[in-house]
């Protein structure tokens, strides 16, 4: 199995939680054991933690295992903690939606549990972290289901950033499908941008590529009209941050540089994410707005200057994708296919499961 | 003027020759005199200088300062040495077609020439230099007076690796229009792309053009798409290393990205480029063979490595951007419009100086 090679983001196993260190990576592979809440904070805050599933699941064990130290406290203490430091941890990166929401839910998960001692709840609330875990990883085993269907022998695949396996509980978005048809058997080529500013591709997507035995090759982000110019590149498959209600897509700056040159060379360009990520309160692209990082990520690389001082700079930290370059949505319960102002208002407002307009 | 706050790639004056060694840019501006045939063959090797045009410039008063001390010696002896240190630069760079092109009309000059004395001689060779310096600038110049005409006040303009003063004479190619509409007092922005592997934007492009007064911002290669759909883009120029008969044009590894960006935004795309660019013995873009550079390039960033050991890697040089994409070729004789195969064909058979295609 391909999961058995590949990188884990986060490890829970009795009682002991590690996370991989992704700001060493792909140099050195350390996993680290967190033990308290400073540590799990300033993991969080240092990025050796990243990727929208992958924070949620960390914030949400992060909490439990800082909070065991209290199990033999009265529950008013026990709650009192589990509340004061669970805000502590959101604050590690408080626009990072997944991480409140699942620290969130484990702290409502206290309000609504039945127990009678701390030592009770604490095992309940370990429980729904694992549950938090497990939900992320058949989403994502789904998604990698249907959009290995997508992928054909002999094909060649081009993905933006990382969504995968390291972004996630396991397998990833964007790289599910790849991992699932591994798996199945298939053989085909992958190409990985490397995704300036931050390099994401180079350093993770490629890594966790290359561990799971995929034949991976590495291009800067302005050679893909080159690669499927020369026919290299049968489909490109992205993961997102947030779909709006009509189906302009939100991602990592550059998915739409890609999804305009797919466009031109008529190769098919999907989008893997969970239905969690479409926003029916977000009505088109132009309703988003786009964050600017720090210019030194675009002036600086790794601490040597590579451009002149007090140059200007543009630095969004991400692209808003039109929904007419979108091939199809690969969602846990199917994909997605245009018209996307007709097929996601079915879907956002009779609900996923009625699986009406899907492929 | 302009042209006073430009850097110089290659400096003559009063017989002591100096390049601007680029790869210390954009931190260090350091001029070195250039003194042997040694130390010239190893600032063109090393990249100390750069850009097709230049290192023609280089290698002809290369040459010359190389052989001044034979001046003294019999002619046959001064014309062995002539011969023997021209083969020597050229090997520096082997396949810049320039260079080899620049120090043979220096040699073939030698041999048409009339003169009784080594000294003499030299005296013509040095003034056949200086003619070489000077074509190349009269070029720039025209090229920036026609281009200048299309650039309106308060546009963005877009421009991909250095195609500026430190790959010519003076003024640039596809940097000539912006510096000359400078110069005309229009205002306007100029984007440039960092251009990745070798980053020939951040580190020269956006030095130059900040040198020059420009209004510059410097972007990853993946956010031109961003650029454009903000509106912030109305006009893209880039140099280019060659054009083929129908018009498909290799240039710089990303700019067919930018090209199909352009096109999609309904952006203006001009290449800029001397006559001698225009190759009427390649038919089209795929009689282009496109060079694969070393993996390091890719898989380091400034010295640091920043992917998986023994990852694959594409490293183009170039691309080639096809014929429908290009708006425009401005050329020191005027534009060329569409359609290429007839406009370039009946120019390339009538001759330049007929004038009955551009625009």
């Amino acid at each position: 199995m391909v999961t058995d090679k590949l990188p884990k983001a986060v490890i829970y196993k009795n009682g002991i939680l590690s996370f991989l260190d992704q700001t060493q990576l792909p140099l050195k592979v350390v996993y680290e054991e967190q033990k308290t809440a400073e540590q799990i904070y300033d993991s969080i805050k240092r990025l050796k933690v990243r990727g929208a599933p992958a924070i949620g699941i960390a914030g949400a064990y992060g909490l439990i295992v800082s909070v065991k130290k209290y199990i033999h406290e009265p529950v008013d203490i026990f709650l009192t903690e589990l509340k004061r430091i669970g805000e502590y941890l959101v604050s590690s990166r408080p626009t990072a939606v997944n991480l409140s929401w699942a620290v969130n839910r484990i702290i409502n998960k206290a309000k609504s549990a039945c127990y009678s001692t701390s030592e009770e709840l604490w095992h309940i609330l370990e429980q729904e972290a694992e549950n938090i875990y497990n939900e992320d990883k058949e989403i994502c085993k789904n998604i990698g289901r249907y959009g290995a269907e997508l992928i054909e022998n002999g094909s060649g695949i081009l993905t933006h950033c990382n969504a995968g396996a390291l972004a996630v509980s396991e397998l990833g978005t964007a790289l599910a499908p790849i991992y699932t048809a591994l798996d199945m058997g298939k053989t085909f080529k992958v190409y990985a941008d490397e995704t300036r500013p931050l390099l994401q591709g180079a350093r993770l997507t490629s890594y966790e590529l290359q561990a799971s035995g995929a034949d991976v090759t590495l291009i800067c982000d302005n050679m893909a009209a080159y690669a499927m110019s020369r026919g290299l590149i049968n489909m490109v498959i992205v993961g997102c941050d947030r779909v709006a209600a009509n189906g302009d897509t939100a991602n990592k700056i550059g998915t739409m540089n890609v999804a305009i040159l797919a466009n031109y060379f008529k190769i098919p360009f999907y989008v893997a994410c969970p239905s969690s990520t479409f926003d029916n309160m977000t009505l088109t692209g132009s309703d988003i707005v786009i964050e600017q990082r720090n210019p030194e990520e675009v002036t600086h690389f790794a601490g040597v200057q590579t451009a002149p001082d007090n140059v200007k700079v543009l630095n969004p930290a991400f692209d808003v994708t039109p929904n007419e370059l979108i091939t199809g949505f690969i969602t846990e319960y199917g994909i997605i296919i245009p018209p996307y102002i007709i097929n996601l208002e079915n879907i956002l407002h009779k609900g996923w499961k009625q699986n009406l307009m899907f492929k």
